[in-house]
This record gives C-alpha cells, structure tokens and sequence, in this order.
C-alpha cells in the first residue's frame, strides 16, 4: 500500500531519471507512470516505475525505472491464451541492473534481497547490464533484477504484456499496487 | 550502389545521431549498423540507417536514423509462415519524422518526394512524430517516412521483422544494399 504522495513522488523520480536518460515522455505519458510496490509497502527496496509505450496481441514495449538498489521480486510469466507467455528482452540504458535468471548460481552475487532469507529468491544466474547490454529472457523463465547504487532505466521490448498473470515466487507479493485512503 | 566509403560514413554518422539522442550501442552495434539505399544509389534523398537489436520468431526492436529530409520509399509488410506479417510501432526519440499511411490525403503534405513523379508514393495520410511521439502500423498497410531538416532518430517496436520480403511501390526500389567493388 502506498499513499498518493508516495506515488506521486516516485513518479516524479522516475520522469526525472527518464528525462536524464535522454528519453522524451508526452505529457499524457508522464501523467500514468505506473509505481508498482509489489504489494510489499516498501518502494525504496522492492520496486518498479515503468511506462508502458505499446502493448497490442503481439507487441509490447515499456521503459523501466529502478531507483537505487530497487528490487523487482522473482516471478515467470506464465503460458496464456494458447502463447507461450511473455518474452522479453531487457535493454540497459542507463546505471547498471543486475539481472538474475535460471542456471548455474554466481558465487559472489552483487545482490543479496532481504526477503532472499524467505527463500523467495531462488535463481541466482547473474547477468550485469550495464548500459547498451541486453538480455533476452524466455517466456516461463524465473528472474528477478535489481539497480545498481544509482539506479537504472531499461527498455524492455516484449511480446503481449499480460502483468496481471505474472507468477511471483515470494507469496507476500503481489503485481497491484494498492492505494492508500 | 554504394561505395565501401560512403556507408562508412553513413555509419558515422548514424552513429552520431544516436549519441546524440542519448542512445548508447556497443561496439559490435556500432560496427554493424545497417545502411539501406534501397537500390536507388542516391542515400542523401532515400535511405535509412538502422540497429537491430533484438529480432526473434515473435518480436523485434530496432533504432532508426534518417538524415536531415532522407526518406523511406512506400512499402508494405505482407504475411509470412501464417502471421499477418509485421505490426509496427515508430516512436520519435530525435528531431521529426513525417510519416505518410493509408487514409484521408493530406491537403499540404510537408514531403514531397521526387519520385513520386513516377507514382511511386500513392498514400498520403499524413502523421506528424516529434520527440515522444509514436504511431502504429499495422500488418499489410502502405507507409513511407521522411525526416524533417534535422534528421530523425525512431524506435521501432514490433512482431518479427523480415525485410527482404517488404513489398515496395516503386518497381526500382529494393531492400538490399549492394556495395560497389
């Protein structure tokens, strides 16, 4: 659960991240810059600013904000409507994310989540983006991703986006945002 | 046709465009970056720079660069292995595009490009892109795209791209670049 002003404020971080990455928002898109809280209540560590450019029965695309050290909890984006589920390829543009998928474990992670003690991390394959590096992630493929110390933005480029079915590993958390009053 | 010289400075120059824009590329894109002429040897009036970054069975994104006034000659995406063939997104980053489509001519279109004497353009609806600006086109319609005098930088987002088999109005026109020598 976050407040309005909490909203509102994250929303005014992300534009102003965008807007330092070069990235040219209208007005309207500026106006729906979707904060996600993962239903953790906990924006500064569990996070994700997003706007959302196109997203039709076969293409989606996004830009993706993460503030400093924000965590996007673990999930797989399931099969629907006869699709294989969502795939995605994730474009650094700015800062650095930390990337996590399914295989062999890193040894030394850069990032090591709170919750993770919950046992609601459990791919720990790191791929580091930094900025003009992608990663292209299968649909039905477990991973979770974090910003370095000064944050990241990231294009995503997607089939259909459906985040409403997105399976999270964590059973505290949840895709909706819920708004506070 | 175009010397080995001339699409490496059109590589340059493409290459500047995006730093410009922001838009950060690897070494290996930049060394791959693609300069279409459309057979038409004449890439100060009809071209297109292009960096592919991602192009699966199921979606594709693309950064593209028109010179100041270069224009993108008529063409449709057809089907293809029982798809309806390619959906695509243009998202203006940089300067202006002037995007031409199937619908209601344009009474004072902004572009008029000097093969369409030959009736080689024949849709005439008329978009405006700036910065933040973007349209879809879907599978199978008519389009072409000019740049305003500044160049233009888009994103494209879309379903898989096949450009060898694009479907051109002018008879002269075609996808592939040949490289004299």
């Amino acid at each position: 659960m976050l407040t309005r002003a909490e909203i509102e404020q994250a929303q005014s971080r992300a534009a102003a991240a965008l807007a330092e990455a070069g990235i040219v928002l209208t007005p309207a898109e500026l106006a729906r810059v979707e904060v996600a809280d993962f239903g953790l209540s906990d924006l500064e560590h569990y996070g994700l600013e997003l706007v959302t450019y196109v997203n039709t029965r076969r293409t989606c695309a996004k830009e993706l904000v993460l503030f400093p050290h924000q965590n996007c909890p673990e999930h797989l984006h399931p099969p629907f409507d006869g699709t294989p589920g969502k795939e995605e390829t994730f474009r650094c543009r700015r800062g650095r994310v930390y990337l996590y998928t399914e295989g062999d474990a890193t040894a030394e992670p850069a990032c090591r989540p709170g919750r993770a003690a919950n046992g609601a991390y459990t791919v720990w394959r790191e791929i580091v983006l930094d900025p003009g590096d992608q990663h292209t992630i299968p649909p039905g493929t477990l991973h979770w991703f974090q910003a370095g110390p000064e944050g990241a933005v990231v294009s995503e480029f997607s089939t259909e986006s459906r985040d409403e079915l997105d399976v999270f590993t964590d059973p505290e958390v949840g895709r909706e945002t819920v708004v506070a009053g």
